[in-house]
């Protein structure tokens, strides 16, 4: 990379690291708090994070998932138990040393994730291969004390759903955690109309303490990566640190197969990243707080008079049939300003309705995402935004394909995976050899390994390593990333 | 009291403790966990949180609440900014000294409650009577180290809804705290089958900062109170300590009034303790888990090929009425086993069917709360299950009521406080002065004020204060309690 080039990267980055706290900050979704690191989510973002959590937690309940809840504090010596897993953490813990006033004999860490407490109840609770499968599920809040945070993408604190599972064979914990990818695709792909490529990490990047780690890899406006969950098969190592064992059914004791997975607050902020325009948000109408906002238009109180029968009724009308509408009577600033102010928070649709159109029994509907209006019969209006929401719902969807397409690229030279990365940016197929030091090199060029191909007929290589010319294992996407 | 008497009351509360520590165990609602005072909600005791949660959660929506996430860690300073609340929750603090492996530059507190968080994040969104009022609610978990503790009753870590709401008047605060009283009072009756004293603390008694505080109060079977939901009215205090205004319509500068208010897992406990008996939990319909457990009896392979038929036809038929059923096909356990496993659960209804109800398509409805048996005809078996439910939910309450009743008595002199607290033990309604020195000699009989009538007409004191003779200011319930 030469100077020049390097300097226009690092100016594009920087827009786009402005356009998004700017929007994240203006649509209030989240704001700064005096704890460095920290946010607040506020009561818009929060409904986003609620409608996740609602899909969510109904297909896993759906699969036999349990929601149970393990404490906060974990003893400083179960992080330790686990060779790898404590070289991962260990750098990122918050360490509560003081408890009601006194000293504490043993430190007690805010969890980065529950798996060492949750395994020391899991030796409690199993003993035989009719205890099995453990199929858990947490709503919590972790701590990470990361050094560079950002809104949703990377704070201290942040939410997430955990799931434990411990099971009587390896070959069910992998159909469990590859369960999850399929959960969560249809969660990224379906509810929050974002493309995802499903995969495998490579030894360096997967889960402290896993076997392996399977990964959901989206791609954000401005080229880069972003991990979207992930799903790991944590193999016998935490039964083993912890003592976990059964009696299977020919009473042969045996260490349970475990899997862990997440989701956290960061996809609201891939929301804000694939869908996001110069305007503001673009939610999609699954997610959206507010699906169909009514503004209406009054001069005076003769007109305003004349409006509130037909915004009432089609207020009345959504409602009725589940949709969430909002009416937006506000007083004390123009129709003008609530438009730019809806189209900032994403609104799916908004409907105009003025004096005239409450003559004609019309409405002027105008979607979010494209910009265009149409009008609208009151007395169809329930049907119709249904189905604009439908089309807004599959519009950003295919949207956001287009551009994945447009910034997917295949580099079968060193030179075009360092030329790709920048133009067009995105994720970039490469033969890799999977070898520490070629990680090391694609470091240089600030990108990482994001995901080898979940389905095996597309991991076989084309040719030799693109790093190093050496036999290559797989064909990988190579990408920069949050 | 004697030395005897003494003792033999010491004896029952063991007795009852260790009754209520091992059904909670043994009904897996939660386990002890190696953190001290910290235990893990196991799913079957979850799933009773989860269906408070809903309650909650949807009477806060449709009452204009919104969800939102404030961080758990707060500057040690903000706890420090308000004189009275700091007094209160000092010595009860968590404290993160290190993070990222360094020591921090300011102490963090892990959060024992949200309100210096959240005013000083208000001083940032409020600036007029149009930002008014503000009404937030968090799901989340807080921390205050007890030194002892007992499941559910008093952890160090529990979850809780706090709410947190700003008002441009102090009557809208006040209505606003009452309306939540109100609120929890139908959470508590209507779904949890306890019946609820709604009151006002004592000065002593109340929130650490706030102005007064809303108690809503319950007896459990061993005698004594446990307080079961707060909600205070803040005054300006929050407000004037973080520095939070608003232009009022005529322009003026002014703090704003503002509430607090909270319910725990601790409900939970209240649960197990007015319903439990000696064969374990008795659950409300409304919060249990499952509603219905099916049992079926078979012998042999032909047996249950037998059953199987109505089995699945009953399972379904109630699932698919919204019932929440589970059919026990545990081959490893006799039937006995499972009756006494569901009991211990407090299942609400158990259905029983073999090859002869197969044969006469009926089956064998047992009550938890009572033990009535009762034959129901297949065909009928969704109504007749739902009226069974009904039943055991009114069932539960009134019994509660009448052993309420059965221990509210009133004393006219301190020597009647004294025995009323043991025998029948429970309320004891006196008059009373509302002085220090009262509360202490109060104290000294292991009691303490627990409401004031939250009914203005019911404060009236009938006579001089049951403690020192003084002019009382007016009657007041006083228990013994959690």
């Amino acid at each position: 990379m030469t100077a020049e080039i390097e300097q226009a990267e690092e100016q594009r980055e920087d827009a786009f690291s402005k356009w998004y706290i700017d929007t994240v900050l203006r649509a209030e979704l989240a704001d700064y708090t005096p704890v460095r690191g920290s946010m607040v989510i506020r009561p818009y973002g929060y409904s986003i994070w609620e409608s996740i959590q609602q899909f969510v937690d109904r297909e896993l309940k759906a699969t036999g998932h349990q929601n149970a809840y393990f404490p906060l504090f974990i003893p400083l010596s179960f992080i330790q138990k686990e060779a790898e897993h404590v070289e991962g953490f260990a750098p990122q813990l918050a360490v509560v040393t003081h408890g009601g006033g006194e000293k504490l004999t043993e430190e007690l860490v805010v969890r980065p994730t529950s798996e060492t407490i949750i395994y020391d109840m899991l030796r409690k609770w199993v003993g035989s291969y009719r205890d099995l499968p453990v199929l858990l599920n947490q709503w919590a809040n972790v701590v990470r004390w990361e050094i560079r945070t950002r809104p949703f993408l990377r704070t201290l604190e942040f939410l997430w759903q955990e799931g434990h599972t411990a099971h009587a064979t390896d070959a069910e914990a992998d159909a469990e955690a590859l369960l999850i990818v399929e959960l969560y695709t249809r969660l990224i792909e379906e509810h929050l109309a974002i493309p995802v490529l499903p995969g495998m990490k490579t030894e360096s990047e997967k889960f402290a303490g896993g076997d392996h780690t399977y990964t959901l890899e989206s791609l954000m406006r401005d080229g880069k990566a972003l991990q979207m969950g992930t799903s790991h098969n944590l193999g016998q190592n935490f039964s083993k640190a912890f003592g976990v064992t059964f009696l299977d059914r020919t009473g042969k004791e045996e260490y349970p197969w475990s899997t862990s997975w997440a989701v956290t607050t960061r996809l609201i902020g891939a929301i804000v990243m694939v869908h996001g325009d110069a305007k503001g948000l673009r939610l999609p109408p699954r997610v959206a707080p507010i699906q169909v906002v009514i503004v209406p238009i009054w001069k005076n109180d003769e007109e305003r008079s004349r409006v509130e029968g037909l915004v009432g009724e089609v207020q009345s009308a959504l409602a009725g049939a589940g949709l969430r509408v909002h009416t937006d009577w506000r007083d004390n600033v123009r129709p003008g300003f609530k438009f730019n102010d809806w189209e900032l928070k994403g609104v799916p649709v908004r409907l105009e309705i003025g004096p005239r159109d409450a003559e004609n029994r019309s409405v002027v509907a105008a979607r979010r995402d494209t910009g265009a209006k149409d009008t609208i019969a009151a007395d169809q209006v329930t049907d119709a935004i249904r189905n604009l929401l439908d089309n807004v719902q599959r519009g950003l969807l295919k949207e956001a394909r287009e551009y994945l397409a447009a910034h997917t690229s295949t580099a079968d030279s060193w030179d075009a995976v360092e030329r790709l990365l920048i133009d067009p940016g995105g994720f970039v197929w490469v033969n890799w050899c999977d070898s520490k030091a070629c990680e090391e090199k694609l470091a240089g060029l600030k990108a990482t390994v994001r995901a080898i191909p979940l389905k095996v007929e597309e991991r076989p290589p084309t040719g030799p390593c693109v790093c190093c010319g050496e036999e290559a294992q797989f064909r990988v996407v190579v990408a920069r990333s949050y």
